[in-house]
């Protein structure tokens, strides 16, 4: 198994990508890891944490990087060694099985959706997140690829979110809603209204209608179906209020030594419950719909989201994952 | 001055308002009260609060209800003995200065839309709804009236939102930012680039830019702009997460006596610092780009938020907001 990394995404730098190597290197010896980037700050890394570097790590220097910014198209087709678009080649000709990046979402969607291609019947490949939830955990897609979408595209993320939480959660009939602004039939724009109507025809798909965004962290159904622009309105909210709220009740603790007593004493408990809410454990978002596994990570991802998203990857190549999707998806 | 309240609106029911009433009616001796709704629940209503009713309050006997379900604009219709459209008539010939109402958005929108009319130049009223930050309250608008819009609605909801928010908060240039997918000019779908493209030409608005959702917290600008789809996405969100984390954080501090002693310790300090994010003190939700003074409450609104919006009201009024707008919007 060929596991390729981007060691030159996201903001905490190579190093974090390089500490999961580590940590995961002698505990699977079957897998070789790829990590793309910029070679000397690899072999640099890789000494800082006193590893010896054997012949299971091959280093691809890709000394270009694609900033958040850039347009990913031109980013792409301008900066052929980026480690993006090296990693783009080897899954291409097979050399890796997936790829884990915490780099530019744009570029990594521009990728599978222009090098890589779209499998049959798939217009516009997505990235499918995790948000976790009361209940289990909720995957949403689109989180913010196709900010300008076409209702047979939410179908077809609908029928690709299913194949894929039954593979991720073992869950056969896993349940579908459509975010929009009412929970009754009848509430929501020309896109989700037509959504709406494609997925309730398709008999395959346990569909619960609408769901409105209050009830996401109940966990109202497995897959939330939305267009690009607003399914990233959902996630940057859920998770700027939720980190907002802790770190001003953090702060709100510390301003009088009685609250503080209180706030050690509350700790263990808090700690033991926002633990079910660290959506890091659920390893990478996979971007549906193409035809290599490409994985997404944080772009402020540390060494324990690296560690769970290369678990993952482990665990879905041995499931065959590309090739099961193809399988089952039918519009 | 004549102020009406949908006493039939709201999940709480008629007594809600009425409490409000009793409590404001000995403050302000030149204010009259329109109460429009079931006139036998009213009468009961006051004598259940032991208040004698005096020829300041009138009762509008309006026995039919617009559920949230309905189609606002059939309902209307088919439903002329219903508090909201019997308070448009009242609105309509100058009989009450403003009407605050729990009922549903949509038919006080489409009262605002095709009863009272737009004011010359918009398309569109929106409701503009108050989220509180760390900072200064922003105002989001469109929270979810029109939700298939045109950059032109957007544009006019930003001029409407500043004259608006400095009648409100005596802010003379409120910072203007458009809800998008990223901060960087380029970043969002056709409607939010177009809309972005628009108020940037205005130099009477004082544009920051593209805002993301996660930034709203922290009260990154005075006013949000956003299409009815997206911006309810945010709002539902925004209340529903925070509400969800506080109340899990509640359960999970009376697990055990520790944390429970702790929960006690924190409380005071947990309640000055959440008070903050009250949004029922800044009162009601107004109606954007109407004719008339229309304040919306949350649908489960009590006494307090009844109270807070008819101060609000009384001050708009004082302060002419409809001739105010209608003067110096411009577009």
């Amino acid at each position: 198994m060929n596991i390729g990394i981007d060691a030159h995404g996201g903001d905490t730098g190579t190093i974090e990508a390089l500490k999961a190597v580590v940590a995961l290197k002698d505990k699977s010896l079957d897998i070789n890891y790829y990590l793309f980037g910029n070679e000397e700050e690899i072999i640099k890394g890789f000494e800082f944490l006193n590893y010896k570097i054997n012949d299971k790590i091959k280093i691809i220097d890709a000394k270009e990087m694609i900033s958040m910014n850039e347009h990913p198209v031109f980013a792409l087709r301008t900066k052929p060694n980026s480690s993006i678009a090296q990693a783009g080649n080897y899954l291409k000709n097979n050399s890796i099985d997936a790829f884990i990046s915490a780099g530019s979402t744009g570029a990594l969607v521009a990728l599978a959706q222009f090098y890589i291609k779209p499998i049959e019947g798939v217009d516009r490949p997505a990235v499918a997140v995790i948000i976790p939830t009361e209940k289990a955990p909720m995957l949403l897609i689109d989180s913010g690829c196709n900010v300008d979408s076409k209702p047979e595209w939410l179908y077809q993320y609908a029928i690709l979110a299913n194949i894929y939480y039954d593979i991720m959660f073992d869950v056969k009939k896993p349940t579908v809603g459509v975010l929009s602004v009412g929970a009754e039939e009848n509430k929501g724009n020309a896109l989700s209204l037509a959504t709406y109507k494609l997925i309730s025809e398709n008999k395959n798909i346990n569909f619960i209608g609408n769901v409105e965004a209050r009830d996401v962290p109940y966990g109202i159904c497995n897959i939330l179906i939305s267009d690009g622009f607003a399914g990233n309105v959902l996630l940057k909210t859920y998770e700027g209020v939720a980190s907002f709220l802790l770190k001003s009740i953090k702060n709100g603790i510390k301003e009088n030594p009685i609250s503080m007593l209180g706030g050690l004493l509350i700790k263990p408990t808090l700690k033991k419950m926002l633990g079910k809410y660290d959506a890091t454990v659920y390893g990478g978002a996979p971007i549906l719909g193409t035809n290599k596994l490409i994985l997404k990570c944080h772009g402020n991802a540390k060494c324990v989201e690296y560690t769970h998203t290369i678990n993952q990857a482990i665990d879905l190549i041995s499931k065959n994952i590309i090739e099961v999707i193809k399988d089952k998806y039918e519009v």
